[in-house]
Formats: C-alpha cells, structure tokens, sequence
C-alpha cells in the first residue's frame, strides 16, 4: 500500500471547504503533550479567539474534541434530562437530526415543522411554544441540507415571552460566514464545526454556553448520560482547573488556533461581507445562466446554496463530471431533495471569486454537452457585473 | 496573538508519543471531500489496516471519530442496555472510567476490584462471573495509570464456561506495542487510541467488534443512547453503504493510515521485540539506579512504566526540570498514586533506545543534584548492557 496523495480539489460542497496553507502547516508542527504548559497557552488562546468569533463572552467557550454532531449531542445530553420538554424546529437534515438525538436524551419532542428549503412562521412557533413552555428550544441557523437561514434575531423576540427556555443554536454552516452573535441575541447553546466557515479540517466542534446555561447543567438530577461529552468535567479540563478528562487532538487544536487567527486578522465584518458578495455572485450568475434556486431571496444563506438541478439532467453525471474534470467538488441533495438541487458550498477560504467564476464556467461548459440550454457566457457575466459593483 | 511554535519534546509520558515525520506529512496534505472517492478508498485502506494491527478478520474494525474515551463509550453504548450485568475489572483510572461509563448507560455493574499496580486474581473472576453471569466482561489490557498489564488470554480462558458473556478489551496503551490478538482471545469489543503505540495524533479511536457482537448490537430494543456512537450507523458510513452520518476527520484519518503503513513496513512481531527490549533496558536502568518499580516484573507493561519516586524527592521538582531543562516530557502518578510514581511511556516512536538512554542520564544528573544517592552512571551501564546482549 503506498503513500496516500489526495488528488487536487476546490472544495465548494457543504464541507470540509478548503484549508488555508498556514492552517495545513500548523497541522503539521510535532506534538506536544496535551498537559504541557505551552499546550495549556493554546487552549486558552483558542478559548479567547472562540469568543471573538461566537460574539460572546460566555467563559465556556472551547472545542468539543469531535465533529459537529458531536456538539449537537453534547448539547442536548447536557441541557435536558429524562422527561424535559424540546421543541425542535425542523426544516431539513440537522433539524431532524436534533429530533432523534433528543429522544434518546429522554426529552419529550415537540417538532416544529415545515417544508424543506422554506423558513419558520414566527406565529405557529409563539403558539407551539405556549402549547409546551419546553426548556429547550432547538433551531439551526444554517441548515446545510437545503441552504436556509433562521436569523437568530427573530427567534429572540419571540423568546422574550418565555424567559424559562433555553435557546439552542446549530451554527455549523454560518459561524465565522454569518454572524451568529451569541450574547447579542441571548443564545444559551451553541455549536459549530470547523469544516466549514471556520476552514479548519473536520474534527473538533466548537460550541459556547451561557452562564444560566451552564447553571442548569450544574444543577442536573441525573448524571450527563455521556462521559465523553459530559461539560461538568469537559469544563474542569478546559478552565484553570486542568482536571484530566480525556486526551485533546493536539494537532487539531495547533489547526483551529491558526484557522481562528486567520479569521481574526480578516475582521468578522469583512469576512461576513465577503461571504455575502460571493453569494450574491454566484446567485446572479445561476439566474443569468437560466438556473433556479430553490430558497427564496430573503431566507438565503451566504455559506450553502442550493441550486434546482433542471429537468433532463443528470445530478449525478454533472457532480460526477465536475469533479473528475475539473476537480471541484459540489454536493447533492439529501431526502426529499435528492437528485433535486445542488448544494454549493461558498464557506471560508473557499469563498472566493475565483472560485465563484470557475464553477460558473464550469457549469455552463457541462450543462451546454448534456443539452440544457443554458445562456452563453452570461452567467460569468452576470457575477463579474457583481464583483465590478461592489 | 501570534503563530503558535510548540518547543521540542521527547514525549515519554502516557501519551501522547512522538510521531513519525511520515505521519506529520501526511497530516498537513491538502483537504478532500469526506465523501470523494478517494477519500472512500483511504477509508478502505484504513480499515484493512486495523485489521493487521488488531489481528483480527472483523468486518467492523474502524476509527471513531473523537479520541481513546469515546471508543470506551462507544463498547458500553452499543453493547449494553438498560439493567444488563456488567463485570468490570478494577485496578486504575481507567476500570474506574468504565464503572463509570457503564452506570451512565443503565448497566448493572459488578466490580472486581485490586490494588492499583497489581493483577488480578483469575479465580475471583471466575467467582465474580459465576454470581453475575454478565452480558459484558470488560477489561483493561494496559491500565495506563500504573503501568500493569492483564493478560487477555487468561480472561479467554475464564470465559470459556461463560459463553455469553461479551469480552470488552481497553487496548489504547497496548494496541501496536503489545500484541492484542482480537481473534485469537475471541475479544468481542477492543478499543484503542491513536496517540500511544500506533504513534498518531490524538483524535482518533480505533475499534473493532466481533460478528457476535455486531448481532447483539443489530438486535438491541432500544436505540443506543449516543447519536454519534451509534453502531448500526457509524458501520453503514465506513462500510459499503457509505449513508452519510457524521463527517470523519480527514486529516486525521491521512494521519492513521500513514501511522498504521509504518506499523506493517516495519512488523508487528518486531515491534513488539522493540517495545519489550526498551522496557527491559529501561526498568535494568533504573533499578541499577536504586530506583524500584511499581508493578511486580510479571504483570508489567512494555510500553508504560511505573516507576516508584523515592522518598525525599519531589515528584513535581524533577518533572519539572526534566521538561524544562531536557525537553523530556514524563507523567506522574493519579489518584492514590498522584507524587508517588513517574509515569515514563516508551510507545511506538518514542520507544527507542537513545530515548531511554537519555532519560536515564538525565535523570541520574537530577536525582543527584536533588539529594538522591544514585549510583553514578549505573543506570545508563545497565541500560547499555541490555542492548548489547540483544
């Protein structure tokens, strides 16, 4: 068996996006031990740079030492126990992902639903929250299945009439691309990936909790049914404390210090702005082209766009050739949305207008041979328009 | 803030050890999709390869995606279900880690306990067995925090009058240093760690679960309570189904699959010989020295080495200066054993003849100055001696 070569690939599906060489650099440094005082100095530079980021001041701010999921798990594992109310809103993938997790918490589910690729109706959510007072209530930011955003803001007005509720937020697809403003818009959980936005590798989950948050987990019946992902410990290990808990991913860590850096020196205004721009390219170059998307303008996330595949064409066979000829990679549609949109990913490092007109082109290129007839040129057109404006 | 520069170490602790530059490479190579056909085949050499280094023939041999105690959670979540009997074997941080994790998934748990740094007594176990007959046994091959070892092939023998008990085996200090034998000691649950003797990152935990097993699991009548561990779906992602699930970590996984193609270039059997040769000059060392260890010669592991501090001396003082003016990263003891022992790892890597020659001098010169009597150059002579008989 030889040496493993990753062939060369723009990342532009809904994670991992691509990774900054200095991040890949930093991957690479030798290892410490995980106690080592200089080690120590990282964790708190990563707790501190993790702050900035959530836009909170939230002391329990650290990377969970897991994927994403793992920091939806540890969010609910730790806010309820057997018997507490969640109401979940569920509009795709992670909303349904939340579901099942809080069933095998012990939470008694209340889902609030509608259709994949539409947004919630602030009024059935005030009235299910009236029906249930739930402890939790769980939405995703950035639902990564079908590219919609649930502003934050909204849920907080409507949370001002239920002062008990803990507010759970999944950030994975927006933190460090939207702002998610954790104190601003009195999030009691939240949690990311590092995959995307962040553009950082895939490994660690990144979540942040509210003082009254972290209060009610102190003050839990009933044991954490995680070990792993148990906060009562997880914060001894991360604060002054030092408590051994488990083994943190070394490398990882030196990886999401250097990705945190990164996002530090752009700005967050800046780099929100430059998520929103290339989003905006890239939508004005899919309509010009004769393209659909299938989320409406005003309920549009920056990160994750999802573009109707049209009819007689092969979702499958444009992935499949994007990928093997021209190296980028883009994603297809999940559940009721396979086969049906494509999903693409403009997240971090990989939102880029170079990577905004290649994939344009590319496009073009592909849907011309498989017969869709797709305006000429106008697509590249339509985005370079964008970029000269702004 | 600045770029992070971790300084150089010997790691010579309960890990993490010091890896390969091979492994370092691999980690730092450029993203691809978690999902890109290539990555698919990484997968499948991984897997392949765990199979060698955990001798085994299991189709369920995978990493975890979290580290060492989550594949600890991963054996008890999957296996067990509410009021199933669990014998656990006590004798360390680690058996005390699992009566722990099992209490958190509702098992009834039975300890047999010992004194930390001795063996067990296999004709209490078999007592303990017969009054529980357990659905798991579970067991900790290399009990990191003191440095004994429980020979699996006696547990195997015990067990053959207990048919349906399930074999759990802790391997995260052994696998790659120790021979495991999955098949051979009919284990039906081993997990390991990336960051000990297969000398990886941390970040990883390497399982493998017997077809027995694997249908207990299928035939569960509840869920198992972690999302993220979840067996029936974690086999469907790694296996031929590939059904998304969470995102593995792909860095981490180009970091394995290196770690893992250094392990078959160099043997499995050789590796063994190198760790136990270390060990043997080590412990000739410090004895010579006028040091002891703890753990009696035949339950003594080859890759962590419990060594007794002497009186008079501080425990803390030559950690200390051992990292600070050597660079050599040791452990202290946990719990009763905390500023009683050294803790000195020799795994993978880091389990190489000048390592222990080092350490050896290096500590001599400290003891010394610290007002220890040891005997000048002893330590070192001894050491020598051993390789040169070799």
């Amino acid at each position: 068996m030889n040496e493993f070569h990753p062939p060369k690939r723009i990342l532009l599906g809904p994670g991992p996006s691509d990774v900054d060489p200095r991040v890949l650099r930093a991957l690479a440094a030798p290892l410490i031990g995980h106690l080592d005082p200089e080690f120590l100095k990282a964790m708190d530079d990563i707790q501190q740079l993790l702050r900035i980021v959530f836009e909170t001041k939230n002391r329990l701010t650290i990377p969970i030492s897991a994927t994403g999921s793992a920091g939806m798990e540890a969010g609910f594992s730790n806010l309820i126990e057997q018997g507490d109310s969640v109401v979940v809103c569920v509009n795709g993938v992670f909303g349904e992902r939340m579901s099942d997790i809080v069933k095998r918490c012990g939470g008694v589910l209340t889902r609030l639903e509608t259709t994949w690729g539409t947004g919630f109706d602030m009024d059935q959510l005030r009235e299910t929250l009236i029906q249930t007072h739930p402890k939790v209530l769980a939405v995703v930011h950035a639902e990564t299945s079908t590219g919609v955003l649930t502003p934050p803001e909204k849920i907080t007005e409507v949370l001002t009439d239920f002062p008990e509720t803990l507010f759970l937020l999944d950030c994975v697809t927006s933190l460090g691309g939207h702002s998610v403003g954790v104190d601003q818009h009195c999030i009691d959980f939240a949690y990311s990936g590092t995959q995307k936005c962040l553009s950082c590798p895939p490994g660690l989950s990144p979540i942040t909790v509210s003082e009254r948050a972290v209060a009610q987990i102190r003050k839990r019946q009933t044991k954490v049914q995680s070990w792993y992902l148990d906060l009562t410990m997880v914060e001894k290990y991360w604060g002054s404390d030092r408590t051994y808990h488990h083994t943190a991913p070394v490398s990882m860590n030196y990886a999401i210090r250097e990705a945190l850096r990164l996002i530090t020196e752009e700005g967050l205004p800046q780099r929100w702005d430059r998520h929103r721009l290339n989003h905006r390219a890239l939508v004005a170059g899919i309509e010009a082209m004769g393209l659909g998307m299938l989320v409406k303008p005003e309920d549009r996330l920056w990160t994750l766009n999802a573009i109707k595949v049209p009819e007689n064409v092969s979702d499958a066979t444009v992935r499949s050739r994007l990928l093997s000829e021209f190296g980028i990679e883009i994603g297809g549609g999940l559940g009721p949305l396979k086969d049906k949109i494509w999903r693409v990913g403009l997240m971090g490092t990989s939102s880029q207008q170079n990577n905004v007109l290649l994939l344009l082109s590319a496009l073009e290129l592909i849907l011309i041979q498989e017969g869709f007839h797709a305006n000429r040129s106008a697509g590249v057109e339509a985005a370079a328009k964008i970029y000269t404006e702004a």
